[in-house]
């Protein structure tokens, strides 16, 4: 462990500054409804973005990417097979991946996919506890949590009202956040992305996850002051983003 | 009829209460232009989207949602067979569905598409003159319309400077909206969007498609209010959405 | 030459004004994550977006048309087929269009698609250095520029921190815009529709060209004064480019 979790908010500080002198290609095959969210997302904290689901292509994009996200978001055959090529390449390249199996609570075919996509080993899972139960995921309490991620042999990043992150040993609590977050369509899956960004710059795929987690909920308060509803919330959490700095993010984090 | 025509803004100040008691889920076939507005005007309202077209899927996102849009945005393939396929699983649930046939004024097959769907007895139909015309529709004044209705044994919305609304027999008028609607893409698609929604907390299809346009175009008015221009407005109105209250829809509603 | 480049100024607000009288139809095929953004941007100058990508009804879009956009940034079949299909349907109807090559420099199959394109002799290709470098351009001087744009037999709008557009014989430099549009996804590619929406009401490919680069560089440059990161910057974007005026645009066009 790199950093004991008193230091966490530091870590999280000094993450996004690597993040955005090192610029780093995220990849992203992700549902119609995010791709332009998650787009001005990566921007806004400093990667450069890349969307296409072209199975011909993909390869060579997510070969020369620092991150890929697989979003379950849509179903398709085309983004089927390009996630199947996508990770194979990552693997091949040793660059990490996030998978978010955005409602596979909601159905069967795709809950398959998450579990067969789930064996081949994501850096980072990022769901919500509906999803993890789909999974066969138990979060009924952080110790069954913990099994979960040790099992999954992966970090999970569960989000909720509080956030909660696991590599099977390790277990961090994020409180950050507002409830305007869960009125903006595509936010979580832009989350994901987000983490997909931070492994890109940080091999700790625990402290990534926690990390970037972090920033996207402290990025959600400082919009909700700002806001008067859910459209100018998700026009000021991209602003909050781009904004964020080292004091801000060590002033507001609430993590353990 | 369950209220004369003198207490509609009431009742669509109660319709939007059950809304937001209910959260309806709205599933939508949609184009993709349309997708992340529509998404984040239907949790403004209160309701939860899902957007899925993958044919294999839709059958059970549409089977757990409590209304169905169908918007013919987009004519590929795969949204196609999707939309027979949501619209068997909402006939067999007896979930309402809303026909959106945009643009067929200027394609021969969708127009024959549409036509097809129409024949499948939708709820409701929401379109502009153009469109109702590349049906067969008449709209030359307001009797010819309420035969229209009733000739497709369907309510229909029919929006544009004044929106009617008939099911063969009942006609109602709104004059709420503002121009500025007409610059934000997909707007009229989003409004759609809302009249399924409607429909899922209100079986009197007429009533219900008739609150939601006076509900959109309340909110048009307030969002033009606080804009600069369509890229603000497109955000107010998010926001307005979100903030309807029961004093603001019966002091703004203009319904005959 | 229709106007000395001290004029251009002039000519640019005159554009400015016959696309809002007249309204022009712009057919763009572009990717998803560009869609919605470009749609609202077309919407803002004053010009009237469709969008669909299905082959079978892409012509009769063309056709109805005044100017058709072709974007690579998504590279599936479908739209393959579709910009194929309304290339030739441009080009029988006489109507001009617009080639983007977005991210051909990452991608060999999709560099050699836009050869292909190239070959067709689109009206304006606009791009990047690095994309004008993966059709074998060379920019490294005004003159070798202006040599790929003779050698292409197209005007070439070339975007960066400054823009350059020739036709092979002139050359045209815009020092407007602002560095916030790199970080707002889909901006050059709504530039490129600006560019086809300019090119619908104005016969000289160069002149429409260097005019779309520079109202859209003052645009951006409004929007930057009123944006407090790239969230609200895109939303003041599109506010600006409904309020360009005359005045406004003269003022501020800086091109020689």
């Amino acid at each position: 462990m790199r950093s004991p979790q008193s230091e966490l908010p530091q870590v999280v500080a000094d993450i996004v500054e690597r993040l955005r002198q090192r610029r780093p290609r995220v990849h992203c095959i992700t549902n119609a409804v995010a791709q332009t969210f998650t787009a001005n997302v990566l921007l806004a904290v400093g990667a450069v973005p890349s969307m296409t689901i072209s199975p011909r292509e993909v390869g060579a994009f997510v070969g020369r990417a620092d991150a890929l996200l697989i979003n379950l978001g849509m179903f398709d055959d085309e983004r089927q097979k390009a996630s199947l090529a996508a990770i194979a390449a990552a693997k091949k390249a040793r660059k990490p991946w996030v998978l978010d199996p955005v409602y596979i609570d909601r159905s069967a075919p795709r809950a398959a996919l998450a579990r067969r996509l789930v064996a081949k080993k994501p850096n980072a899972l990022r769901l919500n506890e509906q999803e993890l139960n789909a999974l066969g995921g138990k979060a009924s309490d952080l110790a069954a949590f913990t099994r979960d991620a040790a099992r999954m042999h992966t970090v999970i990043g569960l989000t909720g009202e509080r956030d909660f992150v696991s590599d099977g040993t390790r277990l961090a609590t994020v409180a950050n956040g507002d409830p305007l977050m869960a009125k903006v369509t595509a936010m979580g899956c832009a989350g994901s992305a987000v983490v997909a960004a931070f492994l890109a710059v940080e091999s700790d795929a625990w402290l990534a996850t926690t990390a970037a987690l972090v920033a996207f909920g402290v990025a959600g308060e400082i919009a909700a002051e700002r806001a008067r509803g859910p459209g100018s919330f998700a026009v000021e959490m991209i602003d909050a983003l781009h904004g964020l700095n080292r004091v801000t993010l060590i002033g507001k984090a609430r993590v353990t």
